[in-house]
């Protein structure tokens, strides 16, 4: 082969290369992005929160959709009250279980990642918000998108479902039927000025259940795992 | 140097990376595995789960030992009944704290993970499966090997050990000296239509305590960490 | 462009690729060397967590700082007499949510990660070391740093701050105002055999709250984001 040939040959393996390796990268970033915004949770800062979103991202949360970054403040927006981290006050996001897909064009991204929560409001707390439970623990999954806006990556679809909430001293055997801390969108914003835009049908609550829809296939059979059975 | 020797020498170095590179495609590829596993089994996707191994599989559960694909489908038949999703069932499985290591032949590979398992009945719920208690909590480790058959990475060695299994509202000081939900298998398959296909010692089950096998070397000094002290 | 040239050009992006595939594997060595000290610390493997440190390693804990190996060794030194697996003690150490930033020239890295610690003693151990609660809950934030040192990852830097301790029965609503198992040391070494070198300010203990200062700054933004508020 030519010299000229061998060259061109290489140039193409070296660019292949680099966009594997760029994947690998991408991966990195999406996953310590979704782990961030855990850390950030902890401890309600909620300014950081809303800079990870794109633009025009949708948040999902309860039966609300909640449109760009206009909606994610309203949502993070301290309805609580709670701005930072606050004398007695415990949110800790555990988040594990990371199952992240970078396109092939690198330019959007879809992770699965696993909540578990430990929150609640120590005794000694004597102006704690109302409505939080002295002491909970929630499970959850995210099923997000991610977009590389000018080389960063950004959380643009936020699809946030809890499996269960209980309180610690009775567990989740003997939850309520009415979620914690939250209650189901009547009203939409401006008319609600935390409200969504949008609202869509209830999300099933412990004890009932649901498959998170998966973004991925069966690794192994490469088949559709549906998710309505 | 001569431009022929330059381009073998590049050719050389471009083989290595694409070998690094695809190690380090491999590794997520496995612990993206054994967390897709953990999400099925969350929800009972029994058939998802016998589909993740390879046919000549070897599964490790309590004193049993099941062999290949088939003997995957008796152990996680649904001696329980359960096939997908049911209301007021939970079974939520944490996977984390991943250490594969791939083969230099990118072949095999092995991985150490960590299970923390929120599990139980709802109140509400009227027919659950008998010996599945209330509220459980069960911790254990994942030492498992996985093969590599078409580019497709699958489970070969199943080798899991609880490492303590305790009823939330007595918690793992009180834990009772039998396994919760399982007993030690006592006959073989065929003649126990769900038993394995060999037996093995009982594994020491909490209070009792044991260094479940690493597949790695310390990673600092290089020297195996033996298990048995 | 000459051949010449093209050569110089593609060897320079090779160089630079190969420092890109280098970062993911360090990343890989990173994050297992953290989850690896996890793992040892479930059976109070001392010797093989003081051989994680470098020489030089500094050590915060509680008020303490510890120098060096010779450091590390008297606080993994088995105050409470523990050396190994024993029936009937649990140390459970879950690490996740790991965010490992590697500088770039390669040789030392940063690394967050969060812990979530289940321990105690079963109520058939008779010879429990004292201090020890039946059983208890810990959450904590790991901010250590890493260097390389003959290709061999180690921790330079450990410090690990503890958000809360509880204990199972009462949970973290109702934590006492003295940490579990430790109190803040007094004396330093040699007159402490097992104390620190120095001491420093008592971190805050739950139900005070903190930020444990984030080695990275914001992904989307890249503003620092301030621990003090």
């Amino acid at each position: 082969m030519a010299a000229d040939e061998q060259l061109r040959e290489m140039r193409k393996e070296l660019e292949s290369l680099r966009t594997e390796v760029g994947i690998q990268a991408d991966i990195h970033a999406v996953r310590t992005l979704q782990f961030k915004y855990g850390y950030y949770m902890d401890k309600c800062l909620f300014a950081e929160i809303v800079d990870l979103f794109a633009e025009d991202a949708v948040l999902y949360f309860m039966n609300g959709i909640f449109r760009g970054k206009r909606g994610a403040r309203r949502l993070y927006g301290g309805a609580s009250g709670l701005d930072g981290p606050a004398y007695g006050m415990l949110f800790e996001h555990i988040i594990a279980q990371d199952i992240v897909d970078v396109a092939s064009d690198r330019k959007t991204a879809k992770g699965r990642f696993r909540c578990f929560l430990q929150g609640g409001v120590h005794e000694s707390k004597r102006d704690a918000p109302p409505r939080i439970p002295a002491q909970f623990l929630e499970a959850g999954i995210y099923e997000n998108e991610y977009v590389k806006e000018d080389g960063v990556w950004k959380i643009r679809l936020f699809n946030y479902r809890i499996v269960y909430q209980a309180r610690l001293e009775e567990g989740w055997a003997h939850s309520g039927r009415e979620p914690l801390m939250v209650t189901p969108y009547t009203t939409l914003y401006p008319e609600n000025p935390r409200g969504p835009d949008e609202l869509r049908p209830d999300p099933p609550v412990w004890p009932q259940t649901f498959i998170m829809p998966f973004h991925y296939p069966h690794p192994v059979t490469g088949q559709r795992v549906p998710a309505d059975r």
